[in-house]
């Protein structure tokens, strides 16, 4: 695609376009679509657009100790007394912590790596918040970890580092439980997926 | 969908996730993954995509000829000298537009309407960019109109009011082909465009 060789009528238009189409899954067209929306748009309601995504960056923080999003040095789950601080989840980014909170079946506190071992890509420890993880445990605070990553090779090899430098410690080191999909069809998951499930079986329950 | 009731670590990140969710087309999800890719980014480009968005709306203007999106008072197609200015084209809005100039067939000027007359949606010939129109008719500068409206009910009824109003005056009133599309198979070309073009059928050439 040859981009922005277009002819747009107005340079601060064609910059809007532009913006918009570096965000991830927004091509050139799409952009134009949310830039002319916009632009039908009241005065007021544009500046307030453009200044949610000034605060965005500006008045954010990472938590201290989770690097949970946050708009203090700690976040709301951290600075949270009902949750159990003894029980750690191991997350990749924000958007897996979102989707367990989302499940409201969590009640332990988290730890964002924001990003995860990539020999490939060149990514190594130091690149991802595992030493402040390390600390947490070396505290004695921290009686379960329990590791939520993909199962990607990037996940996996994360997972076997935490787990090699974690179990030193005093800490019991979990991972989340992988099988077929609730509402799955078992012949289109996939075998992998599939034949864990089989060895991984569980005693049978009513519940 | 129950937007909004999800959980969020900061007012900042649920604030910009709203605004983006306002933007057609863009849902709860898909806002989240957006600022979040924002989030990553250095703050001079996150503040550099907040400016393009002050900018389009604070410095942009309508072409007081042709209500085109302009950086000055009048458009730069309104401004050529090389263009056809006894030519003007009527489109609905600014994406139509561009779609024209995209063809690289058409050298003439341009008349945005921004909008369609609609009695449904209460919209009339006031609420268009009509008298304006008219004004660049009665000038006696303009030779043809052509009407590239979309063949929707509001489109054929704001081509109706146009040709109704227009016709009085000493212009050529033309309106675009409307045919099988090049490319487009037969069998899957509905039924109204199919029979007209069957209808409005015309000479075979070579060329």
């Amino acid at each position: 695609m040859t981009q922005f060789e277009e002819y747009y009528p107005s340079q601060f238009l064609a910059n809007a376009v532009k913006q918009f189409a570096k965000l991830p899954g927004i091509g050139e067209k799409t952009a134009l679509r949310l830039v002319l929306h916009l632009l039908r748009q009241d005065e007021e309601q544009v500046l307030e657009f453009a200044q949610a995504i000034v605060d965005l960056k500006q008045k954010t923080h990472r938590c201290s100790i989770c690097h949970n999003i946050s708009d203090s040095e700690v976040c709301d789950i951290c600075a949270n007394p009902a949750r159990d601080h003894s029980m750690v989840c191991v997350v990749e980014d924000i958007q897996d912590l979102l989707a367990i909170e989302r499940t409201r079946q969590y009640n332990g506190v988290y730890h964002v790596l924001e990003g995860l071992i990539s020999p490939v890509e060149g990514i190594g420890p130091e690149d991802i918040n595992f030493s402040s993880l390390e600390q947490r445990v070396k505290s004695g605070q921290v009686k379960e970890i329990i590791l939520a990553l993909n199962a990607s090779s990037e996940g996996e090899a994360t997972s076997w580092f935490l787990f090699k430098k974690l179990s030193k410690y005093d800490v019991k080191i979990t991972s989340i439980a992988r099988g077929v999909g609730f509402g799955d069809e078992l012949h289109y998951t996939d075998e992998i997926t599939l034949g864990r499930s089989i060895l991984e079986r569980k005693p049978f329950d009513l519940k």
